[in-house]
């Protein structure tokens, strides 16, 4: 089958570039996220809400990945972080290189964290590493309460889980203790947290690993 | 670039197969749905309130897109409809190949509408045509208002909108007119249908336009 061949080729040539853009980063003290999750799941909001908590304590720059528009990256501009958008006119996934040439538009020196926001897609992006430290996956109480066992390789490539919308649990059908055994079956090491970007409850426990995490005390 | 070339070179072998699934179910009289939405929009709970409605009426048949697990197949089995599932381990799409290998599988004689909800992802799907005569995107009120704009070969690929989890709209900051007015500016001859599979508002008006698509009346 060439198109396998060719796109283990791509996908080798992907790592390579991701393997220069981690070095870079480590060398100058930054640490990357990248954040996954389904269209609307909240990565956005989510986003917003980290930003304006953190800002005056961290240097946030954002890199916004989407199909088509730049709303998502003047949403992020508005709460005060530098941000550029990634349009892939297409393509389902962020690939290292695009990460290289958007860094290359920033001013990395005043920055300590940088996130990466995916495609709305919790398939593809979950096979192409993008230099980043930690990646999170982000699930809503309103997807259902089985898209851990449904789309097992997002969790079992993500380092957390954020389950969002904790607000909305009263008017749907979610089992969370059913997620969370889910997704540690596919991967005992996830760190799992609860939120609501609309209530703010669950942001402080996930603001303070956050800012450790830049910080690099874990 | 040979990944675009290949590409293109497997899109068409696809759409030869989609085009001799159509004329294999056209001769038997089939009228066939590709369903698409993104991960937890409601696909599968439509499928289930649509049969429960309309099995005494249609024989209908459904294949069941996951990337892992029996899951949904077993969910639509429960109401009643013949179903295979296809587990794409790991792709994002439904090919044609894998609709002709399932089609293998099912009793034909007795089905007059074919159903096949694809993988949960707003992306890929959309440039994959499996032979049906009708593609539909599901879309929810907790996703965000912004789905079409961001994601639009999926709703200009469509020919059918619906929007589900009206139940949740006090719920959410969602504004259904902004929805609607994007999807129609991408596509004008998108047909909408706003419901709740919770509640069963607006599952009436879908299954009789549903009967009639299947009775070849549209």
């Amino acid at each position: 089958m060439p198109k396998v061949t060719i796109a283990q080729h791509i996908l080798a040539s992907n790592e390579t570039i991701a393997g220069e853009i981690q070095q870079s980063l480590v060398a100058q003290g930054i640490r990357a996220l990248n954040i996954m999750s389904s269209p609307g799941a909240g990565k956005t909001t989510l986003l917003e809400r980290t930003i304006e908590r953190l800002r005056g304590e961290l240097g946030i720059a954002v890199i916004e990945g989407d199909v088509e528009t730049t709303a998502d990256a003047e949403r992020i501009e508005a709460v005060g972080a530098e941000t550029v958008q990634i349009n892939t006119r297409g393509a389902c996934h962020l690939e290292a290189h695009m990460i290289r040439d958007a860094l290359a538009e920033i001013e990395l020196a005043r920055v300590n964290l940088l996130i990466i926001e995916n495609i709305g897609n919790l398939v593809c992006p979950a096979a192409w590493n993008l230099g980043e430290d930690m990646r999170v996956v982000v699930v809503s109480t309103t997807e259902g309460d089985d898209k851990p066992a449904k789309y097992p390789q997002m969790f079992a490539a993500s380092q957390v889980m954020i389950v969002n919308k904790l607000d909305l649990l009263p008017y749907v059908d979610y089992n969370m203790e059913k997620v969370k055994r889910q997704a540690l079956a596919i991967n005992p090491h996830l760190r799992i947290f609860e939120l609501s970007c609309r209530t703010g409850e669950g942001l402080d426990a996930w603001c303070a690993w956050l800012t450790d995490f830049a910080y690099h005390r874990l």
